[in-house]
């Protein structure tokens, strides 16, 4: 008998769950129908900022897959369809047409929940009035392009300075706003530690990006005609044509919640390595709305991220297709560019080890992108982290031009590894002049990791 | 008592075993003495081509170290002085003075041989005739620019299209010069498979390079003034007004021969993982005259790169001084670029897979260097071998444009720490639009190698 596969949300990791399920499985025997609340599916979230700062020209180059495309393979896919409720006990999903009204169950054999992560929107006054966007969906994307088109203006404020408010910084200064960020924090980028993210305040700065840490936004003032004017902290008042809110996002899981789905302390599904949400044979999770083990921590952490949600989605439709597949963890790795600045970390800050109990060591070695003589050769700072008395590698962070983000890569798959500082210091990497200095800058970092690791016992 | 440390050879691993010997021990416990026969010492030999191409302007900026600095660190660094004999028994180096050609010997309680490679010249008619040039030292790449200023001329000839055969071939192009590169295998860059290795060359033809496979030379013929006219091949003669010579190198260990120490069957010294010379407790080898462990294959390999000198240098070094440290082996790494093709390689290819028994799935792939839709997306072809049966990743090689070479790091590590294909495919890497695609181009070999390696059993 042919079975049904339903699938919550069509973004990243619904729609890789729902086209590896059909490669695996013939029409006749899995339906796959998707259900996405949005009008679009199959899109470059990360890809946002870029389009606002013009060097993605069209919406479209955004959306890996079109609608006709999914239907074409197999995938019913149902746009501006909104899942209401998840009958566990009896395996159906209800739903609602956004257009119509209408409402219905749908049973399901398999359930895939994909519902991705929800911005945060802190209930400040003048939060949502116009001139105030997040950036989260396309839709969202298209609005604030419409304010920018029409406002013509030329002050702008992010809150909030993660990855969305420092590439969103960089996509207003791209199109001639002066631009300020407002962030609790004391520095940008609190995926990094202070000391590194220091550096990218300077960077910042030296780009015309003010850039203001430690301040709480305590509302969004708003002219007579409702359009929002300033963003005021505790101490001060920064006036503002346009508002971009880049705070972070949470996971979307009240209809999992609702239906006594297994939900872990960052409010995010929790699901077995092959992605099936725990205690459930029959439904899955992956995406933004789950939460992934921390392989260098041992802890659970909600990271929503584009790269994890694919390979999570590939990973449910392979189960669901009769094959085996897991997801083993995270080790934390992100990558992110301010114009020329590239910024990238992986595994543990300092705060982190503190919080698991960790006694580490650190160095922070500045080197170069290339061979010092080679043209272009660019600087980059390197903190690593170790940990004490065993020299097991914790965490890399790099702060530089061309050439440093990725190299966080060589960090990634030593943390994978359990590598440690040691092992890292011997590593065969790629050498040539236009490519790397003869010690790769890791590579530095590793040895003066060996020696502190060595003198504080 | 005040010991004595001689080391031969004053380039990567000599200077770098000193250096790190000396930051270990005060002048009062060890005397470095290093004896150089050039006239440089610790230069970067890797740099010469791009010093013959016009990136770097001065040929001291290769130079990493001056030998003033060497000798107000404390180090004898004796320049144009050669080592004529060692005399393992009674601990002693014999040396001549180039200058005055005195010669002594010299005792020792530590010894380190690190006389590098020496270039190989096949006993061809004309091998030795003007404008005919090595580009292994510093002396050679500077009577290679006297004789380009001089003869003004309009064709190059590259023998040898290995990595220093192709960025020669660069070097000469953007000097103005028609170059042709004569090679005796079908494709360029024979580290790669031959089907890499036809992108390669696809490329160079692209850029104006006529690059002749199949080829072996038989004579550089000379004019009636005794200089190089063209390159004879069997069934071919190609117009040289200069001939670079890039086939390649041999360890150059006549005098450890001589005194007896082991040599494996690349010629190259044997050494334990401390780099001490086996069955010797008191002499160290490293750099481009030592053999080395291929971790993959488990086989002994003769690699001579830079930057396996400069750690052996570094272990060697920390062993002297009494620390402790091993270089476990390689994974066959290596980068390159021919103007702006992008070309990498780690661990086996097909032939060295079949040489030791294993059995083996490859995939190739096409992906971009970034986001497709982020502008400067760059193609990259990534071909993977993985064991058959168990899926251990056994090899990549990388070819494309800007942001290709350095991806070969995350395969070097993975390799390194014995991953499996699978395991591959979940690594979490750096994931962001003007980075990567949201499926690193390696990760995309690694599931498709994953599939293959299912199909295949």
């Amino acid at each position: 008998m042919r079975k049904r596969l339903v699938v919550i949300g069509g973004d990243a990791a619904g729609m890789s769950a729902a086209s590896q399920a059909r490669r695996m499985l013939e029409e006749s025997v899995l339906e796959i129908v998707v259900l996405e609340r949005s009008g679009f599916a199959s899109y470059s979230a990360c890809g946002i900022p870029y389009w606002v700062g013009g060097q993605v020209r069209e919406r479209d180059a955004l959306i890996a897959r079109t609608f006709e495309e999914h239907r074409s393979r197999g995938i019913d896919l149902r746009m501006r369809t909104e899942a209401t409720e998840i009958d566990v006990g009896g395996c159906r999903v209800r739903f609602r047409d956004s257009e119509t009204g209408a409402e219905a169950w749908l049973e399901y054999d398999q359930l895939v929940c994909a519902m991705g992560a929800r911005p945060i929107r802190p209930p400040l006054p003048g939060i949502d009035a116009e001139g105030v966007h997040g950036v989260q969906t396309l839709d969202d994307g298209q609005a604030l392009l419409e304010t920018l088109d029409r406002v013509n203006g030329r002050r702008a404020v992010v809150v909030g300075a993660g990855y969305i408010g420092v590439e969103m910084a960089e996509a207003l200064l791209r199109r001639g706003y002066e631009v300020t960020v407002v962030d609790r924090a004391a520095e940008p980028m609190s995926t990094l530690d202070p000391d590194m993210g220091a550096l990218v305040r300077d960077a910042m700065c030296g780009m015309g990006i003010k850039v203001v840490g430690n301040a709480e936004v305590s509302e969004i003032r708003t002219g007579t005609d409702g359009r929002a004017t300033a963003v005021v902290t505790g101490t001060a008042e920064y006036p503002a044509d346009v508002v971009v809110l880049g705070i972070g996002v949470r996971p979307e899981t009240a209809l999992a919640r609702a239906a006594g789905l297994p939900l872990g302390e960052h409010h995010g599904l929790r699901t077995d390595l092959a992605m099936r949400v725990r205690g459930y044979d029959n439904i899955w999770a992956g995406g933004d709305c789950v939460e992934v083990r921390d392989l260098v921590s041992g802890r659970e952490r909600h990271i929503p991220l584009g790269t994890h949600a694919n390979k999570h989605g590939q990973i449910i439709g392979t189960g669901i297709g009769g094959g085996y597949a897991t997801f083993p963890g995270v080790v934390g790795t992100a990558v992110s560019k301010v114009c020329e600045l590239e910024v990238a970390r992986t595994g543990l800050r300092e705060k982190d080890a503190h919080a698991v109990g960790l006694q580490y060591v650190t160095v922070t070695i500045e080197s170069t992108s290339r061979a010092g003589y080679y043209p272009d050769s660019a600087p980059m700072t390197v903190k690593m982290l170790a940990e004490r008395h065993t020299g097991r590698l914790l965490g890399v962070q790099i702060v530089g031009r061309e050439g440093a983000g990725k190299r966080v890569d060589i960090a990634a798959v030593a943390l994978t590894a359990g590598m440690t500082v040691e092992q890292l210091n011997t590593l065969d990497l790629g050498y040539a002049p236009p490519f790397s200095p003869v010690w790769d800058p890791v590579l530095v970092a590793a040895r003066r990791a060996v020696t502190a690791v060595r003198e504080r016992g």
